[in-house]
């Protein structure tokens, strides 16, 4: 397959995705002549700072949201560490979420909402968790391991019963519900007031823009509080000379990644069937995870019963087939995912699983590959391990 | 002067400074082809996981720190409030520190100490302000305003006796003492063993590096909390996937900051020499603040009295001069700089002051011809004033 190219065969597009061509065209001018500080008087530092508001209102338009809604962070663990810490009362979320989800969550009241063998979380059972002192719910949008699509809108629904119930009781307590949207993005629709949240996070580094740039939109009526105070930028929400570079790049990314997501996602859909079929048709016994209906696109969580899925993330890099054995968070290393524990894979299940995220690099040619380099070194792994 | 070309008659370098070029070509591969997650197992990210450790080793090493013991942040703001929020106990800081260090102190108990007539803190004063229960002592090796350079040596020996003091008395509080020397690389020695402190502030943005990348050092017996938790990234003092091109352009920055340090500091001080000069000639009323001999080459802080040095500098600004009023910072537009009034500088001279901080993009012929359009449009204000 000497037209596939190297990168071509990489499937861990939900642990990093490469810039696209686009974006770095248009952050090209802001690492170079357009440097002047967006604080500064002087003209070409007035445009700039005019460049870097622009982008923040295309941001906004995709997101369905005002301008100054937003609140431009270096990724989306800082943005969800924001909101979380602004919180200030106890916080209902799930035990499938991100490391900084569980990690934010962790520094106060909290209650982990348990999820379905799909990695599904209920609504009800959000409902079940909320007491009276709740004031932030969070899920995000859809899991990063398994793909799963959160039902958030019905879990808004319930946060806004329960924001009714308490303004009727003349208990003044806020609750709002926070998604992180990050493995989203490209592929569902993040339209907040669709989605019916009052705070979403987002980062760019996952949709083929800069690394370190993210955001937190919070609707009018949630007070934030700052988890870095300075120079008062971003309504003193976030201090700190603007990354105006990463920003213009972000909104790039953002625009094509609305632009392209019905095509995109439909397109990912076909080669990620493509690849499951293949996959469990040559090895029945494979196990896969994640919602049948509500999974990403793009995701392919399978586990082959009995193998090592480390051993074979490292024959397969030798092929230039790249992999993800779980998230790829540095937390994780050498521990089982508490996502494959949480929807109850026997341990082993869960150590013979691999996660393949396809994205802008894949092609039918490299799927065709890479199907065929996987499945000749399972048949490798399983012979040896009969042997 | 047709051969001095538009940014070169920038003189704003304190505020932001152009990425070089050479800092670019070695981020370039990290923003494209090198775009892998470095907590990623196969060889493609661990390459990259391992240039990343490489470029933290580089900046250590200009430092001359361990590089185990540097947190990379999204910049110097960041990299203060992790500090500030850290120490637990009183505060001691000066009048003239930056608005990051000036937010972050105000979070707690604090005491902030006057400077004399030329901005300069004194170790006896810092000595006073330090009570049983003060943890952290924070003063910028030079202030951004004035360029002002502060005693740091003789600072470091006040805590050393506080430390001896306490332990001789049982007292097991620690002391610490932190340095933002973002405005400082590139022209003063910051090894961290030289200067005597124990936290180090720096920042990309200010060097010719990327903006929204810095870093803070901490001796190993200093006790960080995180600011931001999640993935366990930087040694879990500081989560979210590492910004790999950034912290690979901040030590190139660095390196290129160290290796031409003493040819640039001499280079720039004889430009800023030599516009102080021409300017004070023709100007005999005006004000040069600042330490006359302790101050950073690349800064000029001029005061001509009774002229509104806003209106002089768009006089500037249409003529392609660019030079600033104060402090870059958001949080200071439209208000007299807290610098300023800190020195003493009666208002009629700090409305009439501007801040001339040079780097690489002047050159001798720049300076000459800004100095030219300077004196002309400073004239052409006093006559306008005058009639």
């Amino acid at each position: 397959m000497s037209q596939v190219n190297q990168s071509s065969m990489y499937f861990d597009h939900a642990a990093a995705t490469p810039l696209d061509r686009r974006v770095f065209s248009a952050m090209e001018p802001y690492l170079t002549e357009l440097f002047y500080n967006p604080s500064a008087p002087y003209a070409p530092a007035v445009e700039v700072r005019r460049d870097y508001a622009a982008a923040k209102s295309q941001i906004a338009k995709v997101v369905g949201v005002k301008p100054d809604e937003l609140i431009m962070t270096a990724g989306a663990t800082e943005s969800i560490n924001l909101a979380f810490q602004s919180s200030g009362g106890h916080i209902v979320t799930t035990v499938i979420e991100h490391q900084a989800v569980l990690a934010a969550a962790a520094g106060g009241d909290h209650t982990l909402v348990a999820v379905n063998q799909k990695g599904q979380v209920s609504p009800d059972a959000i409902r079940g968790a909320i007491t009276p002192e709740t004031t932030l719910v969070s899920v995000a949008i859809a899991n990063g391991e398994l793909g799963t699509v959160q039902p958030i809108r019905d879990i808004a629904e319930v946060v806004r019963a329960v924001r009714a119930d308490r303004l009727a009781g003349g208990n003044h307590t806020p609750i709002h519900l926070h998604t992180d949207a990050s493995q989203g993005v490209g592929q569902l629709d993040i339209s907040v007031a669709r989605l019916g949240v009052d705070m979403m996070t987002l980062n760019a580094g996952k949709i083929y823009g800069p690394k370190q740039v993210g955001l937190l939109w919070a609707a009018s009526p949630v007070r934030l509080l700052p988890l870095i105070v300075g120079g008062g930028q971003e309504r003193g929400l976030r201090s700190g000379t603007e990354n105006v570079a990463g920003v213009i790049g972000f909104a790039k990314a953002l625009e094509l990644a609305a632009q392209h997501r019905k095509h995109e996602t439909q397109r990912l859909g076909a080669l990620r069937d493509r690849l499951e079929r293949d996959l469990t048709g040559a090895f029945p016994g494979s196990v896969v995870s994640g919602h049948k209906k509500h999974r990403l696109a793009s995701h392919l969580h399978i586990s082959f019963l009995g193998l090592d899925a480390e051993r074979l993330l490292f024959a397969l890099e030798a092929r230039k087939v790249y992999v993800a054995t779980g998230s790829a968070c540095a937390a994780n290393k050498g521990t089982r995912s508490h996502v494959l524990s949480a929807i109850g894979l026997a341990p082993e299940v869960a150590d013979g699983s691999v996660r393949l995220t396809l994205g802008h690099l894949n092609t039918e040619d490299s799927v065709t590959a890479a199907s065929g380099i996987m499945i000749e070194e399972i048949q490798r792994e399983y012979d040896r391990t009969a042997r």
